[in-house]
């Protein structure tokens, strides 16, 4: 089980450190783990001049899975487009070919109070959003911004094949299958061609999954949806910039960003793993960030590439059982609850596994 | 004062004869209103065979404002594309050249409890979404779907030129000088070269209004902050797919969207105003939609296109004070208020005028 462990900037290398700690638990434990570290974004910028270093690919292509803190940050906000610290991380989505991007939004019952919906309508929410990660109006061509008429007109493509629609679509039909059995694919067909045609590929996949019931929801109608009732959601499917805006938007639900891991899947189900939450620059070094997301990424990295259900839930039930003790880092903190910092919340949890 | 009225599918006949009725009362008080009706969406279609029919466009042209009911239904859903109802609103928008879509979402102290967010966080909530609406992936070209390598692909084309982005930008700076003076403009510049552009047009339109102050957010951080804490926007202002879908959000945020009125706005104040909400094909011919957002609409109308505060204050006063007696139609109905049907809201409406 080889992991490439990609810290990245900001609160990333804290956080990461206490995820570490839970590999190295589990890795006592039996579970035989190798990691080797490596630089991605706004770090590997200042070590190397570009944010996915040739070195940094080679170790990711070399590893089962690839643990990844969070990249960016104001001082790299300046660099030309090609450098930029997020320039890495769509560059090693489309390299590893990471096509399927999980991310679910779950509300803990002891944080329900942090969501700014009523705890009503959010008690209980577990919504899967399946976001495309490597097509769409990301990596289309043509692109770019140039003089037309003596004006600068800047565009991009939106572009989907049927191969693409259908290989995010199976990993979707399958999710459903395994949770609820719902689910719901977004797209803009009334108006946008290429969303026409992923609505028609999700209809034609339809009857191999008996057991699951697809629906379709326009995108602007889904924003509103998620809001007025996200508890009708099962499991979301959607392309790679409605899935960016939706599945933050979802995530917001929850009102605790810090708790929610996600993965991003190539066919073969190798995967990366990273916190939802970005690299927090306002807070970083000060020992305040949130470890729970980036070790339940740990938990899906466990589940979804090395097969190993029960330590991904035994990392799940520890995380479980600091929030039910009462832990809280600053983001989730309410009063009555208990304030730690990063490396506490690391303790707490190696202590409940 | 010409106004061209499109009362259109579901509920559109319903509410737009409410505002029609306020338009009368006006009327009577001295507003030379002088109004001509014609089909436009699904009824179009029905009646002419395509959704924006040529007299439509004509009596539209030859008005100073327009006035719209909704369009759409499901039984227009299996049209070929080019007939279906939304495309004679896409239509009229681009044939009118309508680019600036004003949408307030505003929370109505009477029904703060409609809102799904807890009610400290909305209360007193009043954004204005400035959203362009002639240009971007709505209209660019190329576009299509056609077979390429044996194998359906779908695309579409996401542009804006310079003058696009800068006659929107005008529109929304000067609309948040009136304002609080806050300007967010939203996009994805961290992806798309088109919205990097739309980025630095902003940037270099700024020093114009130094009364404004103008931020910047990516789309996602968007959807994420109007759900985290929405009363943090004052003017927010973004292409055409973006506002569509931010949009929908905000309003949903205010729990009542039959309460929210457009205005869409050529470069001479002609206008299209209609209700935020759909056609609502399941409680058509009831009697039972609500008229406000459309009644509201009016006001919109006499604000924007003929430049009477007066009458439009009083309008809204109006509203105000329907909602303060309690009245209220199924869809903000709440216990301890009077539910009335559309016509009753329409007469109380009146009354209070
Ligand atoms: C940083 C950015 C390029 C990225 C995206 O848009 O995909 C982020 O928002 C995400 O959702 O992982
Ligand atoms: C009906 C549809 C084409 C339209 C749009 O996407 O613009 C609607 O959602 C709106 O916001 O007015």
């Amino acid at each position: 089980m080889k992991i490439c462990v990609l810290p990245g900037d900001g609160i990333g290398p804290e956080i990461m450190a206490q995820a570490l700690r839970v590999l190295d638990a589990l890795r006592a434990d039996g579970l035989p783990f190798e990691t080797e570290t490596a630089h991605l974004g706004g770090c590997a910028v200042d070590a190397t001049g570009v944010p996915l270093p040739e070195e940094t690919l080679k170790l990711a292509k070399a590893a089962d899975a690839v643990l990844l803190g969070a990249v960016g940050g104001p001082q790299w906000d300046a660099l030309p487009r090609e450098q930029r610290p997020e320039r890495g991380l769509l560059g090693i989505r489309k390299e590893l070919n990471l096509f399927a991007n999980l991310r679910p939004a779950i509300l803990y019952p002891e944080l329900a109070n942090a969501s700014s919906l009523k705890p009503e309508l959010v008690a209980g929410l577990d919504i899967m959003i399946v976001r495309e990660l490597t097509g769409d109006i990301y990596f289309g061509q043509p692109r770019g911004i140039e003089v037309r008429n003596g004006e600068r007109v800047g565009y991009n493509t939106m572009i989907y094949s049927e191969s693409e629609i259908r290989r995010i679509g199976k990993v979707a039909y399958e999710i459903a299958r395994k949770r609820g059995g719902k689910l719901c694919s977004v797209d803009k067909m009334n108006v946008l061609e290429c969303t026409q045609l992923w609505r028609d590929v999700m209809i034609e996949m339809a009857p191999d999954y008996p057991d699951v019931t697809l629906s379709h929801m326009l995108v602007d109608n889904a924003a509103m949806q998620l809001v007025k009732n996200p508890k009708q959601f099962d499991v979301v499917v959607t392309g790679n910039i409605f899935g960016d805006i939706l599945s933050d938007e979802a995530a917001m639900l929850t009102g605790s960003i810090g708790m929610l891991p996600s993965a991003s899947l190539d066919e073969n189900n190798k995967g990366m793993y990273e916190p939802c939450h970005g690299s927090a620059p306002d807070i970083a070094g000060k020992g305040l960030a949130n470890p729970l997301a980036t070790i339940l990424s740990v938990a899906m990295m466990l589940r979804y590439t090395f097969n190993q259900e029960a330590a991904a839930q035994r990392i799940e039930t520890a995380v479980k059982s600091v929030l039910a003790q009462g832990y809280r880092t600053g983001d989730i903190y309410e009063a009555g609850t208990r304030k730690v910092g990063t490396i506490e919340m690391g303790d707490a949890v190696i202590a409940a596994l």
